[in-house]
């Protein structure tokens, strides 16, 4: 069954990515919704929820995993019979699915009026969504030139660089350490998110939150690029983002590390852009200042506060 | 002859590091001043003067090296015979040879006034003089802790972990993309210097001012652990040091490189970290705020204004 | 009649705290509804009216006390006959004191998140939403210290290291002058509110500010731990929240100050920080950056601006 | 007709200034709606959309103009039949009017209670709505004083001090490169604005920005008026406002330019003000900070970022 | 004998205040060197150079102290015989002393400059060289205000608003806590010192720092006035001023402190405030910014940093 | 005789510009010394002392006009016979002058260095020596383009437009007012100075302290072109440099000003930009730090502080 089966690919990182993520588990429900054998609404709603919450701790530290499976389960909310619950929960995965395909491109519309002609940029790892941007501005016809960085320790930068320098954007590959040495050069720093709290922070690969600091050192404008279902509804309880630390190995050789008893190799994957050194976030819901991220959450992701509250993040059918 | 050795082998880089290079540039002229065969004191000044021309022409963005040579030389400003200012240049000579050989351990002394019981560090790149300041803390049982840097593109971090490995410090090796990270763990960042220009500004290692802008943010304070002879003199003319750009296959294979015709690999070698952001200058000579520069560069390396304006930079005859 | 009673207790401080000024104003509406002889609907409107203006009357700069009346009298706006306008204003009373008598704990939920296992706290004043915060932590077993001021002249800092004594938590007791000595000890400052503005700005005891601002030039969070009902909707017009200036005895004894001609004991009991060193507001609907203190006043508090233009800041039934 | 005639007036701008065209607009649809002759509802919405889209396309950077169409042709939304259609336009038309028409002396109302008795303030350029304030706040009977710049290179600052003198004020006039020098002397600054961006940047007279910026320095609050028909819905979309660069002769006659051909002018009419550099934006609905300028251009000019992506701008039937 | 006794009561403390030590020491040094029978100069050296290090001793961390005393004992480094070392000694003590007790007029003279007619000036602690400096302003006619702090624990503001009292000046008394709730109405503040660092940083009672934070966030200027007695040359050698940590029974009872186990009372007497939040720094020898601490440690205290290197603090007959 | 013609042309302002002055009243010394009939050393001593205050009290306020007398008149305290003192005079004098008119090239020679190719530049006003380097940086083939301003109310700007347009520098001509729209664009600032005090503020053309904001904001260097003479001694006593307070005519005509009896025309000619808003002061001698302005008021222009102090500002005989 495909829920099954989505649940453990998830789990086990065969599907990867926010996009891939969320979209495998929309489709997963939409299939279990139109299969599941109950005989009336209730019975739907416990078991759908009962799928929903199996999907969701798949990947707990996930931000674009309990978005989607809530924008799918909100069609329970309003339905008054089984057949109506059915196809309720059908469209909403479908719209989900669809407006998350596009949403790079329309983040790409967006961004992209914000790149003028001549701008010099800067990028940091290796974001579909701001590349889209960039890409998109060049393909306007205006004249960038870009800075990107390696992005130490699995260096994504090269990846970029092969991008751009595929679609003949002139660039300039800079290590993540002189990225102060060059930012009077820059005109727009444009970056994506791993995740976008409620108060604006942007969490993003590690020395996102160095580059930031840098654009406001020289009042250089930084925009990320982020799809909505960046956005992390939990954090208006309090709850913190984990930044995850990956293995010591991707910075320093195992063969080196034994030898030097006294070093601990300290790598987190990503750091905490605070939202005043952020101009904007484009979302393919429009441009937004970090400061309006929870509008973000409430108005395209659906969530409410009072959820959280009944605990009952799940069963949107309570909430006025 | 040692002179000619000398002054060939700081060209091709043979003897390099700025003490180094200092010390030989003094030993060189010491020999030289002892064994040319001249008739009268006019002919030594004049022969003396080329000498010393003739090693500052190896390498002209050397900063301790004109340092070295200057205060060798000007040993002939007071003397009145031939074998008064043979015996003035040899003292001089010898002076600065063993000032610059106790330079780290004074600078050590000086610096380790400065950590505290329990401090958290963090120093980049491989400063003799900085890791000699932390040594010394480390010796007189101060518990500390450092984080240090990869320093990409040549990780000479790696030779920082293993000499503070070998003392038996508690070391944290990280990314130079993640200084902002682990910022406000660190009570002190303490760092070496390629030079300091006359407003105090350090040249350092390529990320040091990034470091410097993310300690400033933090209210952490910044210690430059620096030799006098590294101070630039001719800043005061407002000539720019240099920032040396190396080459673009430290940083990208030549083999990728080379399938990327839209990008250009930029690899500046050092940064500029302003005045402002640096709390303290640790010399062997005492510790100054930044604002001080010149005087250390009136004082202790005895260059005056009056001598590069007469055109006369190695002939200080002249000045009272 | 309770509704006199009540309306006295305020006006005379015998009831005082904003959280009990707003239950008992409910309390007394609730009462009230229940109890008037009307004859219809309109007649019940215009004495409901009536008994909520006399309890705003009673204490003009309370903010807690028009946000109860306002969520108790908007159950008039629905009700198409007597009894079901009667039974509205109960449930809406009964709504507004569970939910102000649980909003400590939702607030301490929710706070304790923010502490980490380690962290070092500082706190001012004596506010139980920022008190309840730092013991859920505690009680969740992390191991925190934290750092709690004097708060001169009536010393509240006090009773808190009482509170913190009793439960057990390492405590530091400091001068109110002290904050910014200690303030790179500290990982998160926490403190209460008074009142909230439309832009976010914190009405609290007298040195938060200070406090706020040694944190913000330290790069350390400040939290602000505040009732929903502590936000002013009528900022919104324009409306300045006074700062009530105590007698000077509090400071200067009058046997002494009656000696000194020339000198006034200045002696205001709050300031107003600003929002850009609030990181983040915790209220017990979830936490807020500062800059959505509208949201709050709009989705919780239920005022629209319509209301006040409307001169009928009671009178809800007419707002669509 | 009418509807051909405004749009000429204001392509010409004979009808100028963003209420006069904003109300032009609104009363020419009024009037179109009122007299074409149409069979159906259809063809009436086809129409209409017709003269809305000629009206906007008369001033495309007008940011009023799209705010006032868009406010009108809301009205076809909920209208099931031709009659309901017309009244509807109708009223809606008349409701922009009357309360743009008000909304000054309502920004006034509000904006006075920012201003205390004894109050120092600045203003900048002639802006009607911040002037109304400042009127308003003297005729309270606040004793008030005013710093008032000259405004190059129109020199509208004479009108400013005209109307302040006439009212009695006491008014300093200065240049605009001395408004650094007296900000010390200013408790609050106040200016208008020409358009606020969905990040809450202010545009208007050249020279604001440095005003703001001054004003920040010295910890001196900074107030916006601005009506709400100048926020700017489209730049949700990352459309950037287009500053108006206007003819160099009004900076230097052309005669000396003629002579200078190395030299040209640049004269800029308009800059763009962060919103870290102000501090509430006063509108005709309440006083909001500039963070949440997209709930204005939400809340009050009705646009829904789904609108801008059906591309249907004008067509308001169908957002929810 | 007077070196004996004085040196006993400085250690006591029967001497107190910066400049009474200074005088005192200086006066027992006089007072030795007229007195001991030595047969040679070397014996007297050696004598003398005893009789200093006792002196010092007494007190390790008065700043004040090894000033006085090196200012005396630099009379034996010209000396070329026993008699005219005596005198030497004698007259540098006479100079010493009548420079000390000249030394607060001649602040108070510069200062004053400082001071504009109708300035609002606030003051912190009961630093007699900046009350000299206010005084001095209203003798000469300007009328001026003062903001004086309580200065928790010790109530020194107490003192300080008697000085004010008695001379007629208009003083506010306000709490620690709210300074920077004032700081707005104010012009320049204005503290003392009790040491200051080779870098500028002034070390004075708890509180200052948070004040001098206030005045650089409102752009108002902050002067300290001290002697320059107060510069501690030893911090050019890093050592660090420690902070004296006084009894926590100054600030909460002993009773109380019994009954709290888990709270500590910290009470350190100074903080530290840095360089970049000082404008001027007022000394009897002419007003410098902070950054030239080390020009008054050189050419008026007559340190060099020589002296120190040679470890022959005391004996200044070797350097040049 | 030249000395009173000098003294009352410089009344007059018939010489005026800061290098004249300076000029004409060592002329003035020089003819004088050469002159007067004296019988011995005292009595010319007398009589040169009166002739230097003599000059000194036609113009109080300028700063140059007390460096020339001083550099001339401190010849004296050398001289042990009448000839000798004539003759140093002279010196003094010739030396004086001579460094003077060489003081602007040696300015060029050395600001040009910090001017790269390609760069943009921004100036103020119209000072000869911030022009000077511009065109020496023009003259070394560096392609540049500067950004000038129109400088109110007496319109300096023209004059600068003027001399870069003949040099073919690419030049913009903006108003004051968009100086910071502008500042993104530029990557130094360079400026004059009318006089610069000991803790290197700047007092400058009104609107350069503004410019220096602006500048500091966007990180972008900004440089002070000033000959030595600018630097004001007596501040190093307290003494302010007075800002002079144009006609408001200047601003507004007087037949408008007269109609308007609220309003007053404030018009400071300069404005005072602190030293952190300088990156470095380019002297004739060299360029510094602003922090170091003691210095050079020191070194060059051989003020010392116990000169004032024994009130014999001109008799530097006596001063070690």
């Amino acid at each position: 069954m495909l829920l099954t089966e989505t649940a453990e690919d998830i789990r086990t990182m065969k599907i990867r990515g926010a996009g891939r993520i969320a979209r495998a588990a929309a489709e997963a429900l939409r299939e279990y919704a139109g299969t599941i054998e109950v005989s009336d609404l209730a019975a739907f709603r416990t078991e759908m929820q009962e799928a929903a919450e199996q999907l969701i701790a798949t990947r707990p530290t996930a931000v674009s995993l309990p978005n989607a499976v809530h924008a799918v389960m909100s069609g329970l909310s309003g339905a008054d019979s089984l057949p109506e619950a059915r196809s309720a929960l059908r469209e909403r995965a479908d719209t989900f699915i669809r407006s998350s395909l596009h949403a790079v491109e329309e983040i790409a519309a967006i961004g992209a009026r914000h790149i003028s002609d001549g701008d010099v940029l800067m990028t940091h790892c290796n974001s579909e969504a701001a590349l889209a941007c960039i890409l998109e501005a060049d393909r306007q016809g205006k004249e960038i030139e870009v800075y990107a960085t390696e992005v130490r320790p699995r260096n994504q930068g090269l990846v970029t660089i092969r991008t751009l320098n595929d679609a003949g954007i002139r660039t300039n590959y800079i290590l993540d350490s002189a990225v102060r040495y060059f930012m009077n050069e820059v005109d727009l720093v444009i970056v994506g998110a791993d995740a976008i709290t409620v108060n604006g922070a942007v969490v993003n690969k590690i020395g996102t939150a160095q580059i930031a600091l840098a654009a406001h050192e020289a009042r250089t404008n930084l925009i990320v690029a982020a799809e909505t279902y960046k956005f992390a509804p939990r954090t208006i309880l309090g709850e913190l983002i984990e930044i995850e630390e990956r293995s010591g190995s991707e910075v320093l050789p195992d063969t080196l590390a034994r030898a030097l008893s006294h070093v601990r190799v300290r790598n987190p994957a990503f750091d905490v852009t605070p939202a005043e050194y952020v101009d904007l976030i484009v979302t393919e819901k429009g441009a937004i200042p970090p400061g309006l991220a929870y509008s973000i959450i409430k108005e395209y992701l659906g969530w409410s506060i009072g959820e959280f509250h009944k605990g009952l993040v799940m069963n949107s059918e309570n909430h006025e």
